[in-house]
């Protein structure tokens, strides 16, 4: 994201005070009740989905992880990196490619 | 997210051919999965938590949201700033302010 | 569930003395966090899935469901036959056969 | 559940025609979205809830669960049963009394 759409998420949890209700706990219950609000989307079909609909659930998981990046002091690049180079040598290439089965079935 | 750290989360899909179990539904699903995993860092207290732990898996989920992003093409910047626009109207500063209400209980 | 089933679960948290954790939001979080896990085993594929894991995490929510109950004294029949209730008014069979709408969408 | 309790249920799906869209994938997700909004019941406070809303969400969660029961051909005590066993077996008493952890930190 770029640096005026982080610091509009911010301002608007500032603006409202809101920063007394964002506790770890309450944050990760928001990132996972967004994230199922998306699922929703796809209750019934995988197929036909509407795609503004989507759109919307999905920027709500993306700004939740914001302020849980934000609460916890966190950077983003550091934690996705960190967690990559955990990811590819779990998921090496010559075992992983083109299956979906979890690590410790390869 | 810095462009070297979304191009390592496109190259680790790419090297390993799993474009072809991404479709939107099975990232909606992993992303719910993900952020679930996540709330069980607080499942007993929102006080104590493994501070590693929850990076990792905040981690995944932010993932997830990069590969449905690219999946269904979309701009993070675009689809958040429509979002923000559509929370400032539904949660107006002077009402808002310090409530933690629904919109549709202000 | 057969009256002796429901003593099991009962005995499991009573002999290991788990209400103390056993929180009505500590027990949403829960079967939030089983029924995550219920929905991994269908994460890549709708078809395909190992039914002995899928018996074990429903099960889970299930055991959650009744810790729940018995946390917040409820009686299953009562909010289970008040929800139907609401159902049949909500989706009302002329309108709603053989549609997957939500209600609101009918 | 009462055996009408339960015929209630079943006779819902089937007025409605609504087995066609119960696979076990699709009802998974049904109880892991219905699960969330019994979680969003407690988004901002473990401790002030509306126990009538909380009613109706866990409602949804077990009418799903006993979908998915029916859809698999599953006997609930059954399930529940083999599933206690596991858990009677990871959680020894002498070890997890008075403590949250997960079995594989006891």
């Amino acid at each position: 994201m770029k640096p005026e759409t982080i610091d509009r998420i911010r301002k608007f949890t500032e603006d409202r005070n809101w920063d007394q209700f964002h506790s770890p706990a309450n944050l990760a219950k928001s990132i996972s009740i967004e994230a199922s609000e998306l699922l929703e989307c796809f209750q019934w079909s995988d197929e036909v989905y509407d795609l503004e609909h989507v759109k919307e659930e999905l920027a709500d998981v993306i700004v939740y992880c914001q302020d849980m990046l934000d609460k916890l002091g966190l950077d983003v690049d550091e934690i996705v990196n960190a967690k990559m180079s955990q990811n590819e040598r779990k998921y090496p290439v010559e075992k992983a490619k083109d299956r979906a089965d979890k690590y410790d079935k390869l």
